[in-house]
């Protein structure tokens, strides 16, 4: 039922995140702690805004005449940074469901949190993650 | 830059777009309106909140005692049902980017409006979508 999903460590690199996110195309990162424990998640849609200097964000319109492409900001930004620097202000939290759970238990925890993610645990151990758009599959393919 | 990406219309049936998301595992899907323009977005997220019952999103540990799966709901709850009934009451916004648009200028949009997927369109046609992973793809990339 779960995936294999790429988790990463807080202190580990942010570039070397990023390239994960953008390699494998995903929505986001499982993010473990020092002690490789769920931590949060490492939304693709936070590392952007993280490129996206304050200014910019505050009025779009100027992306228009910066001279400074999103390449650029990739490179500046995340050159020595490591995963923690990248995470959010407000801690996105990594819903935690159990192997054992039914398709609907996940379903409700999702629903409930709003979140298109939550990791798969045995125990202490991650064994993966279901996205939102694996549940419903898993719920409309016929068994 | 565009990638080609399934659009759905507001009165098309609720079933055939949640097997789409499903089948092609995707975060969710371009609405449009009764004339072929950008409506919303349906994220699968909000797919999964549609299928759980509301006491069981405020008190999901019902989920263990109800007898009913993920399956079944998706049945009853999505036959004859329309994607308009899909959306979630809270409009989500389609943000939609120029098809000659620079990287930055659209990573400015989705880290304003913090949204993962933003329409591309020239004129009044939907050329694809670009999401926050794809374009930290185009901007990891050497060119």
């Amino acid at each position: 039922m779960a995936e294999e999903f790429p988790v990463v460590g807080l202190d580990d690199g942010a570039r070397q995140a990023v390239e994960l996110l953008a390699e494998r195309r995903l929505p986001g990162l499982i993010v473990t702690d020092e002690r490789g424990r769920p931590h949060s998640i490492l939304p693709a849609s936070q590392v952007v805004r993280f490129l996206v200097p304050r200014y910019v964000q505050d009025d779009p319109s100027l992306a228009r005449v910066i001279d400074e492409s999103l390449s650029d900001r990739v490179a500046d930004r995340l050159a020595g940074a490591t995963v923690r620097k990248l995470l959010p202000p407000e801690h996105v939290e990594l819903p935690v469901v159990n192997h054992d759970d039914t398709l609907l238990e996940i379903a409700a925890i999702m629903a409930r949190l709003r979140c298109p993610l939550v990791a798969v645990v045995k125990g202490d151990q991650i064994l993966g993650a279901i996205t939102a758009s694996r549940l419903l599959q898993l719920a409309v393919t016929p068994h």
